[in-house]
């Protein structure tokens, strides 16, 4: 059959070549169509190649219809994502809060009685939530560990890391985040849920887990990198918007911190997801209002309404807020220091003797953390209730049981309240709620202040690393506001102003701790102001931000970065360093030696080559009719794996196939050579070929790339940096310095008319007509145009 | 002197040949030199060769001094550009807030007495704010006309248009928007402040106006494209921020709105400059707050706090948002073209026949202008005051002269108020307040409003596109938020619940008309959300917006894009179009025939070829020993006028001038090859040449661009656009296939540690110490690399 086949395909070759005048071979319609196609994507990472090659003929089989379909998927995902990492959100908040104010609860009704046994189930608690947390991580979902941003980050940048965006993945970071958070540790559940948000997104985008058997053909329409990156762009935004109740946030966040790429185009989605999160958070907190999801209620989702705090600032403020910022600075870059020490310490040492020494760990960690947190109010001396104030809204000591401020915990009197009970025996949002609280001034001494300070610093550094998901931004939160409010008490008592508030030192604290430690500006200031819904301090927040984030650049780089780097996540930022201005692009390649194939190739040499080096992309060079050499394009690993393994286009002869003449070769299902979202693809150890397959050809011609992106040998480094980070390219080809220049090409040869409807992002294109345009085009008079297709020796090949 | 030197030079070069055995010539070096020097901009329009040459160079003399100078002239400049921005805004406010206040103030202590004599007095009051507008725009200052943010986006996205940023257009700017905006007219002042802080921005880069010689050389650092291009995207923010007092706002307008390209280096610092402009504006506010400013006070800048508002929204009423949304895209796509019709009309028939009947038209406008506000009140029959309600805090009728609702206009009892006069026969930003004011339920009546709505859009159509400066973003809002009131009525009549109000729905009709002709959507939402003061309502701007852009989209493009096709400013989009994947590159290019020079010029050609032809840029052509040609670089047009202008390196004989082995060519301050800003810079026609000067040589090898960007002659177009777009380029070549590959960049190729510290952006570089290494590289075993330096044919030439 393979053989008739060929036959007829020389047959249909030489036709070709007698009625095309200048050797128009045909052959290379089908490369440019390649070309053609694979010229539609925006920021092409080279793997999109045969995708968009499969994706489009699809496509274009199926009709306008398709197009519509696509674009309703698009936007069904999105919305799609949106309602998943909202309900997602809304379940964990719901869960944590439960079981933290059932722990609370309970620790409160026992400790009526006695302290020790109260104590005793605190701790126990707490150890069975954490024990949880990290069982589920180290036996099931190992990748879902930590806060995921880092790895996120890489993933839209372009570096796939196995197994961070799996479905059981997303069920590790779910449940994993309830024990971990609801234990008492000292992290939030911000990171994780951007990774969720992210998780759902990449399911959503492969059509659902295939292992799991979730899958769905009919989602299955999103098959390139490009739309991938989307979704999951998309789905970060969601998961900020989640956590925080911050749609704009989100998209910012989504924006400055997590993508490499961004289109305005893009913007727009993302800008849809977070107000559908936005939608459906608020719907389930309405739904939650009256009781219905037990102890969740007005605490859970991170909102700290400072709205009725400090309406004005005046000039000599702006000193200590100054001076806020700096503070966030130095201990924000002191934090991303101490984590990386802690954070490669572990790697290096502690996590390599398995998973019961993670175990061990995070049970130690979870233990010191409740000693801590019970153990460090019972020192404290009760403060009396301040004057009863009824205008503050705060009684005081609360009703047991109860959040809010004033906890009366190990006080002799009933109207006495513990100040370090009240930021340190209590969940996190709701110390930090307190913290933030006006008309609360001299609520805290400068002593339980310093104390918890230093104590929680201690453990968000200790805590983080260890083998549960782990947010950054609560404990961020918690830290900067503690100093914060430190701040603020000198304040009120040295301006002996009226008008002052505590809180909003904290405020500005927790500002300036997050921007000297993530290093993040617009985003963060968005996400602050959405948090507290208070607008009126944004200039303040913006100046805190200002200073932290100049002072922290002075001795580090921002959390995410310094995690990357020691992930050994390869991200490229979007400046290229300064020494390579000094280097080539040829200097850069080094002494590698270049693997180039042939167009027609020995399988046997495929074979070879692909066990003796790791390369992923290898030239495919051919020889024009006058014996130069001429590339052809580029071939891709995984593509040549996938023919390898087919076996469907192996052919006898060493010449080239030329049925092919502007179509698809038969046989193929170009679905195939997607790459897989979640698994590592098939490598050539899985591949067995006989001894006669070995023997046997394959003409790459129709599996190129026909037109990488190529560099002249001198160029610097810095600009073959700019284009590959900006056009997010996997591979560029370094060649020699061209001959002659064929056209200048300025903006207005780029400025082109609509013909066409250009609103539809994709269109149903045929295929055929265009080639038989472009013949006779050639036929016409074009005839001495040096256009590739004539270059290629195959009169003397066939000859 | 110059054949002297010439000779030296031709000794030093053999000296350099005999001294390296495999022929680096050395020139090369001063090739590479400036390709790496080159490479270090990171989006590098053409233009930025030589210039960052020069600005290297000084930079190199000066050492680390001057880059500390560098950083801290860039932070001051984003700090004096909030600072003058600010001041501009409140200048500008607090000028139309008297204007318009005494105007008013008149007028209505006339009308006590007689309706005509008041009538007139406002007519002739307006006529002469107009008059003085449109007068200085045609006599002094045309580029002021209009909003100038179609023409800010294309200078942004590298088109240049005469006398957008000069300091005449600033002040035109200025005293224009005041007289046009204080006149009454249909038209806002936020557009303007774009331009003004653009303007601000720019003249602040070049060190001052140059014409008014109010320049200082000091301030002379910003010689690059790059570093002005950031400088105006700052100017934006500011101006954004200043117009609406919202600082994030102002950042994500110049995101996503006008820029083309984004470093996430240049938010930081667009975020400072949008701080500035808070605080400044801030404090100018609370100066003026006891009554120093005359009439300015609670009103002027466009802050509607609207905080007093719905707290809440239930889903019944998502469907007549909804509506709002469709109606905002209707209304705002038909305005769109509405004003395309005009403003091409005007400009092929009106503004032809000179600036006489440019104002003889503004003054037509504004006559008819008058004449509605005031005349179609009086038809209106007044109506009676509502109960007085004490909480809602509104006198009814207001007292004469005050701002506010409920205004007594020809009424005939005293506790009666003119509901169309409370929004026609009054200020745009006093109506817009009462549009959006809550617990004003049944202020407006149905038939108002819808009169209003007619006239206002008409109008806003009419005077769009007049000689005066002009934004559209205040009329929008009055037009969204009267058909938004309309919808708000009828709801509060179906629903009849007493938590909805009819502000709610103003506010909402603002966003989707806004939405519906700009097609913003996240900065636009943060804008509306800085500017009403009240996060609660941001889900439900989101969806109208969202609404409001899907049906604007489906009927034409957003109203900055029209009106820049319209002015022929080419505009690159983000996206190219759909017909490029069917083009290759060399097909782009047509039949335009590629002039390009030899290494060494003669001057007679350069002259003819520059007077020939209007091409920017030309390649630069030059022969390998063995015969082949090679392409060395890309000139510019304007680097080859300045040559031609100092004539300091002529030459007699037509040999490489060897003398300047990796260092500059003596005789040149680099500084004549930087761009003018604002100047047209000089043309062929303006040099002058005697017949010896014209026998004479030029070695164009110090002033070329050596690595150009490249793609190879079948790429398609889309390919190519990307990359032009991406990178910001003029100049892209069209060159053949490459015959081989020398090697293939990676991810892992570009990954390189870093060595030196690269937090410093601009770092003193000796430039002699790496040619030297680079030699003794060479000669230590290398030779064998066929660099491009070895290629060059001097060895025939000098023999």
């Amino acid at each position: 059959m393979l053989s008739n086949h060929l036959q007829n395909g020389i047959e249909t070759a030489k036709q070709v070549w007698s009625r095309i005048p200048n050797g128009d071979d045909g052959e290379l319609e089908g490369v440019s169509l390649l070309n053609t196609i694979n010229g539609g994507t925006v920021e092409s990472l080279d793997y999109e190649v045969i995708e968009n090659y499969a994706y489009r003929e699809e496509q274009a089989q199926r009709g306008k219809l398709y197009v519509g379909y696509y674009v309703v998927v698009k936007w069904l995902f999105a919305l799609l994502i949106g309602i998943g990492t909202g309900l997602a959100a809304v379940f964990i908040n719901i869960s944590v809060e439960n079981f933290a104010g059932w722990k609370f609860a309970l620790t409160f009704s026992i400790i009526q009685k006695s302290y020790m046994a109260g104590f005793l189930v605190y701790i126990l608690i707490n150890l069975g939530l954490v024990f949880s947390s990290v069982y589920i991580i180290t036996k099931f979902a190992p990748a879902a560990a930590g806060s995921g941003i880092p790895e996120i980050k890489g993933y839209l940048n372009g570096v796939d890391i196995r197994g961070i965006l799996l479905f059981r993945t997303l069920i590790g970071k779910i449940f994993g985040s309830i024990g971990s958070v609801g234990g008492g540790l000292a992290l939030g559940k911000e990171g994780p849920l951007v990774h969720i948000g992210a998780c759902i997104a990449s399911l959503l985008g492969q059509g659902g887990s295939t292992k799991y058997h979730l899958s769905s053909r009919w989602l299955q329409v999103f098959k390139s990198d490009r739309d991938r990156r989307d979704l999951v762009t998309c789905g970060c935004a969601a998961g900020v918007a989640a956590a925080f109740r911050a749609p704009v946030g989100g998209v910012l966040f989504a924006l400055e911190e997590v993508t490499s790429w961004w289109r305005s185009q893009l913007m727009w989605r993302v800008f849809f997801t977070s107000a559908i999160v936005a939608v459906v958070v608020r719907t389930a907190m309405g739904w939650c209002k009256s009781n219905k999801c037990g102890h969740f209620g007005s605490g859970g989702f991170i909102i700290w309404d400072t709205s009725d705090g400090q309406e004005d600032y005046s000039f000599e403020e702006l000193l200590p807020m100054a001076v806020i910022g700096v503070f966030g600075g130095l201990l924000g870059a002191l934090f991303n220091q101490l984590t990386l020490y802690m954070t490669s310490w572990r790697r290096n040492y502690l996590h390599k003797k398995g998973n019961r020494v993670k175990i061990i760990e995070a049970c130690t960690i979870s233990l010191i953390t409740s000693l801590i947190s019970f153990g460090l109010p019972l020192l404290r001396k009760c403060s009396s209730c301040p004057e009863s104030d009824s205008d503050s809204g705060f009684e005081c000591p609360r009703a047991p049981g109860m959040d809010g401020n004033y906890v009366n915990f190990y006080c002799g009197k009933e109207n006495e309240y513990n100040d370090l009970a009240t930021i340190f025996f209590n969940t996190q949002d709701d110390a930090i709620r307190n913290l933030f609280s006006a008309k609360t001034i001299h609520e805290f001494s400068a002593q339980s202040l310093l104390t918890f300070l230093v104590m929680f610093y201690a453990l968000a550094v200790v805590t983080f690393g260890t083998a549960v998901p782990a947010g950054q931004f609560v404990p961020g939160i918690v830290i900067g506001s503690t100093y914060g409010r430190l701040v603020g008490m000198f304040v009120v008592n040295f301006y002996k102003k009226l008008s002052i508030e505590e809180g909003t030192y904290a405020l500005l604290g927790a500002a300036s701790f997050l921007g000297g430690s993530m290093r993040m500006t617009v985003s963060l200031c968005v996400i602050m102001v959405e948090i507290t819904n208070n607008l009126k301090l944004l200039p303040l927040i913006m100046l805190v931000l200002l200073i932290s984030k100049a002072v922290g650049d002075a001795f580090n780089e921002g959390l995410y970065e310094v995690q990357a780097r020691l992930r050994g996540i390869p991200i490229l930022e979007s400046k290229p360093k300064y020494q390579m201005r000094k280097i080539t692009a040829k200097e850069a390649c080094g002494n590698q030696k270049v693997i180039s194939f042939p167009r027609v190739v020995k399988v046997a040499d495929v074979v070879s080559v692909l066990q003796s080096n790791v390369h992923n992309g290898f030239p495919v060079i051919d020889h024009t009719r006058s014996g130069e050499t001429i590339v052809i394009g580029l071939v891709l690993r995984s593509h040549l794996l996938v023919l390898l393994q087919s076996k469907v286009d192996f052919q006898h002869s060493p010449l080239p196939c030329d049925t092919r003449v502007g179509s698809l070769p038969i046989g193929h299902n170009f679905s195939e050579f997607v790459k897989p979202a979640s698994s590592k693809g098939i490598s050539i150890e899985d591949i067995h070929l006989t001894t006669d397959d070995l023997e046997m050809y394959i003409d790459l011609a129709p599996f190129l790339n026909p037109s990488p992106y190529v560099v002249p040998e001198d160029m610097s480094l810095t600009k073959v940096y700019n284009i590959f980070r900006q056009l997010g390219l996997r591979h560029i080809f370094v060649v020699p310095r061209a001959s002659r220049v064929i056209g200048l090409i300025t903006r207005k040869d780029l400025l082109i008319e609509d013909s066409e409807d250009s609103a539809t992002e994709l269109q149903s294109t045929s295929v055929r007509p265009r080639c038989l345009d472009k013949k006779m085009l050639t036929r016409d008079g074009n005839a001495g145009r040096p256009l590739l297709s004539g270059l290629l020796a195959h009169d003397r090949m066939l000859s």
